[in-house]
């Protein structure tokens, strides 16, 4: 499509009232403090080539909603960042893009298109408002680590996406990701760090235990895995190590005081305690830390 | 260079204080309503490839802190979403990022890294304050038009770019352009409308007439051509429809009623009135416009 056409189609989308109908250089927010938070995806890197455009548009979205959801926000707007190309894929972006916003009720606040030959670049920043904003450095000595929803279910299924076939959910759980948001805003006031699994359960809890200096023992029988995950994937030590290193889950980790019990539902999954790094146990005592604890490189700055 | 070692030198530069030292997935920007603007450089569409990475990183910060001139705002701050890639380029453009922080007074507030293979893709995302956020759809019948600078430098100094040689003024006017933070402060409570002439004065003269439903009539003679442009590039009719269609002059192109002057040294350079489009005149009479009045696809949304 042609920026005029793209932007055309944008403008059908629901507006945030400052972005003066894309028609300006600039774009005013009105809504007291902000989180902001920003995402790039590459193709072939944080996605496939074939995967559907319309995924990818809800990929983009949704995972930087998931980490405004770790700061307990009300979602005020995003600005997109995009390179028009090829008309068919550009449309289809469009109507995934067009489904995320509704699902989430997101506003376009502004943006970006951009010409470009090589693999596809898009951006995303998400703007909250109202946001406690709990940090990932203030987890305490004896907190105990929480985990909405289930783990490992979107590593599974980006084998499946590559492998053409699969179960669907599993699928979808990688390719359409949802953010806790009503989570985020339920536990935003009362943990003490929270942060969004995106680069792997495992890395993402020591990376709080670090920001917080102290150390995590995580209990590889208390992950919680889906249905559909031990079915597909077996629920051994090998699979917990897998699901925990695999990244993309877009749950919500969390420290709480140990007699604390989280208002939404989650699954108390390790122990903060003095010390440092990551320690990982099961009903048979102690695991050895598997080399690779998910991605180190896809992590936002 | 890898995302540590890039994070940590990133973690060198002047900090917002809501960056939280780039530790956490979101930033909080507290200082009232905000004028937000995006930019996404592409190589070898934006930017040569042969560019030395410290200018490129000095263009993608000034063309962003232009839009925010062009709202009349104060810089509150930046994020930066980067392709890493080679270290030495890495670091020359860290280098160059430092550089142009410092001279405006910039803190970096986020951001997000990813690995690229294929053309760098630069997005900034600046963030302003303070602005009284004049829009482009505000000029009234018989405002004149006024440009702040000088136009067409940077067109010549591409040319140069490409070439190898050339005067270094021009050259660096395309490389290392200035924002007109100043100016924008002393213009944005006063002018009808202001934007930034950053896709070529005819077509962001045309784009600012069509947004506030008028004509404007613009004189060649009267656009200012600075002594480098016009040893260079010459002073006749080519010369000035070359600088005026070039871009990349990120001068401030503002409305103003015909009985004031603005505060800051500008050219009055053409006329708004009832009807619609473009015209173009010099002392001769009218001037038949060129085909092409300047970039079409690289405007911000």
């Amino acid at each position: 499509m042609n920026e005029a056409d793209f932007i055309a189609a944008l403008r059908r989308l629901p507006l945030h009232p400052g972005a003066r109908g894309l028609v300006d250089d600039g774009a005013v927010i009105d809504a007291g403090p902000l989180v902001v938070t920003t995402d790039t995806l590459v193709e072939g890197v944080h996605f496939l080539p074939h995967d559907p455009p319309a995924d990818v548009a809800w990929k983009l979205v949704a995972t930087n909603l998931s980490d405004l959801a770790a700061k307990g926000a009300l979602v005020e707007g995003v600005m997109l960042n995009y390179p028009l190309g090829d008309a068919a894929w550009d449309r289809a972006f469009l109507d995934g893009l067009g489904a995320v916003m509704a699902r989430f009720h997101v506003r376009l606040i502004g943006g970006d298109t951009v010409s470009l030959r090589g693999p596809r670049v898009l951006t995303l920043t998400a703007f909250g408002r109202d946001a406690p904003a709990p940090a990932r450095d203030g987890a305490r000595d004896g907190d105990s680590l929480w985990v909405t929803g289930t783990i490992g279910d979107a590593g599974l299924g980006l084998a499946i996406a590559r492998r053409g076939y699969g179960p669907v959910m599993l699928r979808d759980a990688y390719r359409r990701p949802h953010p806790r948001l009503t989570e985020g805003r339920a536990l935003g006031p009362i943990v003490h760090a929270m942060m969004d699994v995106s680069d792997g359960l495992l890395i993402d809890a020591m990376r709080m235990a670090r920001a917080s200096d102290l150390a995590v023992a995580v209990d590889l029988d208390a992950i919680p895995l889906s249905g559909d995950a031990r079915a597909h994937g077996g629920e051994d030590r090998a699979a917990r190590i897998a699901a925990a290193t695999a990244g993309d889950d877009y749950e919500l980790l969390f420290a709480l005081p140990s007699d604390a019990a989280p208002p939404v539902a989650a699954t108390r999954i390790g122990r903060f305690a003095a010390g440092r790094g990551l320690t990982l146990h099961d009903s048979n005592g102690a695991v050895p830390l598997p080399p690779r604890l998910g991605f180190e490189h896809s992590s936002t700055v």
